[in-house]
């Protein structure tokens, strides 16, 4: 069916995984799920660029050995971040001899990585790829909002960029988690500008998503054990539950947002949750596939949702895109 | 063999292509061939960035109507840009309702987006695959260099903008020219760090990828009707040739750059010639796709390079990683 569900004829196995975080991820519920944590979120390094590349040289790393592999094994790699002309990962992961695509999905790179991994591996033209994507709280705030010195108040409604990088690596054959269905995201404008309100903004394209996915598959949400967008927040994860619910779906008690689950909003003050590549993304590593790969889980649809906005394009007004890209993984290739 | 060439099963057709441009492009030697073009840069848009989203929009619906398609032919869309967040191709390519994937390659984004796309289609999963990507000079330098307003001195070793955007269209089936074979790029960094000397950054990583080309495939420089790379301009042209010869392979007078063909060095002042995602993509659209169309080139390799720097990155001292995509183009199916 045209854009709609993609089934892989081989579902690629999710061979290995591994993520690195920061402080507040490591205070964080999964904190202790995380390979690797620096608590100074340096890596050694002597810029916060820098050191974001470094978390996803690391993270990739800890992929390899985890996986028992060496970078010789891996085919090709799908990286990206959300610096600026994604430095973190074409610096961060130079050092592996691996054919590159870099990519640019905003939040949603994890999803679009894992994406096109899949559909790379069921080519037939690569037996393993790597799925890379990273953020950092201190090199995003630079960046995109204010430096961290100026010390500017955060609105309730803005989201705390997680510092973590995440890398995963596909495999044709494998033992599971496979990706048995992916559904690419199509770029949605709600109309809204308020940067500091990602969740708004990322809702329409993870409500467009979600909907052709169920429309596409004929399958309820109740089939999954857990639907989980990221990062829309808090207030995101409410819109979404209204727009889909006069879309004429009702998402239960198994719907999450990854924003919701890196951090304790009791404990830390993130006021409307996690954002970043690497907030669904270790999210992922550290919490669904696990559970997936242990057969606690049986299936999980994962949408990552990108907001494409850039503060030049904000600060000429124009209202904020968004995208959410859509894959189903499950503990076995037939979903049962 | 692994990361060597990839030979797709059943090569898809570039169905249909076309590029816009401005002024600059308009008084090149390629500029008669050009589907659109605005002598203000602007494309009816108050600022830069808007006139890049809007020729984008413009080359897609371009390439749509001289393939005889609609949107809801196009399965996929691989687009990239220069701009921070690849804001040109989300907002450009927002208007059509399909599947998008951001991807950011620096200027070698025309070879990474038809790569994905080639290997989309020969997965089985896309029948049509769109391939985009823009850039402008206005954006760029006030981006990545001095606001246009300051009237900095370029040095020799620079290269000029291309003010174009340029769209692909990949189909399973159609009449040719057909990508036969694809060899993605490994990131490579020569330790250069002049940002005015793209040329030099980039040439190891062409040379890598010709050189690995070359072993991988077996075949000779000569067995090319013409050898493309872009955009090192005459600064890296004469580097690759050096480095090449020094791999034991000589590069005869069927090896072109695309930076050197954009503009008419004697009439034109560009120093060392253009540069961008614009520029190797509309020399393929203007010159390179026409003659293997019309029988008059056979076989083609075109091999985008890319800068994988960002203003930040040089700031801080790090040198300017390059990549490379090659991809073999023929008139017919086996390359004969």
């Amino acid at each position: 069916m045209q854009k709609g569900i993609i089934k892989l004829h081989d579902p690629p196995s999710i061979h290995s995984w591994a993520c690195v975080g920061g402080e507040k991820e490591w205070e964080g519920p999964l904190g202790k799920y995380f390979d690797h944590i620096d608590l100074s979120g340096r890596f050694s390094m002597d810029t916060w660029e820098q050191a974001e590349n470094e978390a996803q040289r690391l993270s990739f790393n800890f992929a390899l050995k985890k996986g028992d592999l060496s970078p010789d094994d891996i085919d090709a790699l799908y990286a990206g971040d959300l610096i600026n002309q994604c430095t973190g990962s074409a610096y961060g992961l130079l050092s592996f001899d691996i054919p590159f695509f870099g990519i640019y999905g905003a939040c949603s790179t994890s999803a679009e990585a894992l994406t096109l991994g899949a559909i790379g591996i069921d080519s037939g033209h690569f037996k393993k790829c790597g799925a890379v994507c990273s953020s950092h709280f201190c090199s995003a705030e630079r960046q995109f909002r204010y430096p961290l010195e100026y010390g500017n108040q955060r609105s309730p409604t803005s989201q705390w960029t997680v510092t973590a990088a995440a890398s995963f690596i596909l495999s044709k054959d494998g033992e599971g988690p496979y990706i048995t269905h992916v559904l690419p995201g199509i770029v949605r404008d709600g109309g809204i500008n308020d940067a500091n309100n990602m969740g708004a903004a990322m809702a329409p394209a993870a409500v467009e998503t979600l909907s052709r996915y169920f429309a596409s598959s004929g399958k309820k949400p109740s089939f999954f054990d857990g639907i989980f967008t990221g990062d829309l927040g808090y207030e995101g994860h409410s819109i979404v539950i209204d727009l889909m619910h006069r879309s004429g779906y009702t998402l239960f008690d198994n719907y999450y947002d990854c924003g919701m689950l890196i951090y304790d909003r009791k404990r830390q003050d993130m006021h409307a949750g996690g954002s970043g590549c690497g907030c669904s993304a270790s999210v992922l590593c550290t919490h669904i596939l696990p559970k997936l790969k242990s057969g606690q889980w049986k299936n999980v649809l994962y949408i990552a949702t990108g907001a494409m906005m850039s503060p030049a394009s904000v600060q000429q007004g124009l209202s904020i895109p968004g995208i959410a890209h859509a894959i189903h993984i499950s503990s076995r290739k037939d979903n049962k």
